[in-house]
């Protein structure tokens, strides 16, 4: 498959770029608004990927371009940007085209960082709502910690939870999740349990902030 | 410390008193709207231990009397309760007594269950609300499964997250944990970080739902 990461060159879709790179035969494409900086990204992933004997395809585009070529795109962008990266793109996907959209709307505060959704409910029902009607969409990869995910050195042994509507699409990134070494995809059920799973986030930020021991906090459910 | 658990004739009411009782030296208090139902619960919980060689020390009372003669009160009653409960027994509760609530709203539907907080924001910020001024309050076991933590055949693996403005209370909560085998606690932050903590509650459960092999989810902060 080929799998556009939209916004790919942000933190985790750095990491995403570099476990898929490593761990599956799929062809990475990193989606920029900046076509200039997507080749950037380009240059830094492989030169990662080939210091580790690793000879993997990742071609570099502007978002609608990454998307047009892409069989899975992932909105691998800040919340705020999600609902509009979608509609920017959205002549370029169509029926066959999974969107993954792995983003969190958060406010931080003294105290931490707190769940702050849109109106809809969740980023996930955001991107859904946004996306024309035939794409399916799956909430995945929200509660991965950008900094252990981006860092080949680093063993995962973590789990992500999949929220969609359509069950073809979600086995599809179950199986995608699957090739990545060290995490375990579970199902949340339908878009509409996408809060409970987003608001995870937050919450493994403000576990890393209070407790002096833990850093890129990730989560197991057992 | 004498640990009274209020509505400890409910689910997670049994599993910590059992938990309590064989892992721990403190006297457990089981308090209820009705004595007589304290009494037959304090019944059920000491067979269940002596069964298993333990000799454990649980005494029935109604709520009242359980918190007056409590250090550590936990509100292990529903929800829509928790604050009328905290109202009823306001007078037995001081500065030198630790409030600690685990309970979530939520309401459930076709698709599973969805946090559904209090106009201000969580239950444990509810009953810090209810409480009297000088009580510390502490948000613990929101997210240990009934069935596992009930069954005391069940190894535990799991952590549970604090929530507390009042460091001594949050640590005494902590030691109280860590007594029980199989529990690990982690430190959230202050009160305000409760409604990340609550949700994670309708999670496992729609993780449970939606994964035929999971069954009593709880969760791991790794």
């Amino acid at each position: 498959m080929r799998i556009a990461l939209l916004g790919g060159t942000g933190d985790i879709g750095e990491g995403l770029a570099l476990r898929i790179g490593r761990d599956t035969d799929h062809e990475v494409l990193i989606g920029s608004r900046d076509p200039e900086k997507a080749r950037e990204a380009v240059a830094d992933y492989e030169d990662e990927l080939t210091s580790r004997g690793v000879d993997a395809t990742i071609k570099g585009f502007v978002n609608e371009m990454a998307t047009d070529r892409a069989d899975i795109v992932v909105l691998s962008v800040p919340p705020y940007y999600a609902g509009d990266t979608v509609e920017a793109v959205a002549d370029s996907l169509d029926a066959e085209t999974i969107l993954v959209t792995p983003a969190v709307g958060m406010q931080g505060d003294e105290d931490g960082l707190h769940y702050h959704p849109p109106g809809v409910g969740s980023v996930t029902e955001l991107v859904a709502q946004r996306a024309p009607d035939e794409v399916p969409v799956v909430g995945a990869f929200h509660n991965l910690a950008a900094g252990a995910l981006s860092d080949l050195d680093t063993e995962l042994d973590l789990d992500t939870l999949l929220v969609a509507d359509d069950d073809d699409a979600k086995s599809t990134v179950r199986n995608l999740t699957t090739e990545i070494e060290g995490l375990r995809a579970l199902d949340a059920g339908p878009l509409a349990n996408a809060a409970e799973v987003e608001s995870v986030t937050p919450l493994v930020i403000n576990i890393a902030k209070y407790n002096n021991d833990m850093h890129d906090v990730g989560v197991k459910w057992v």
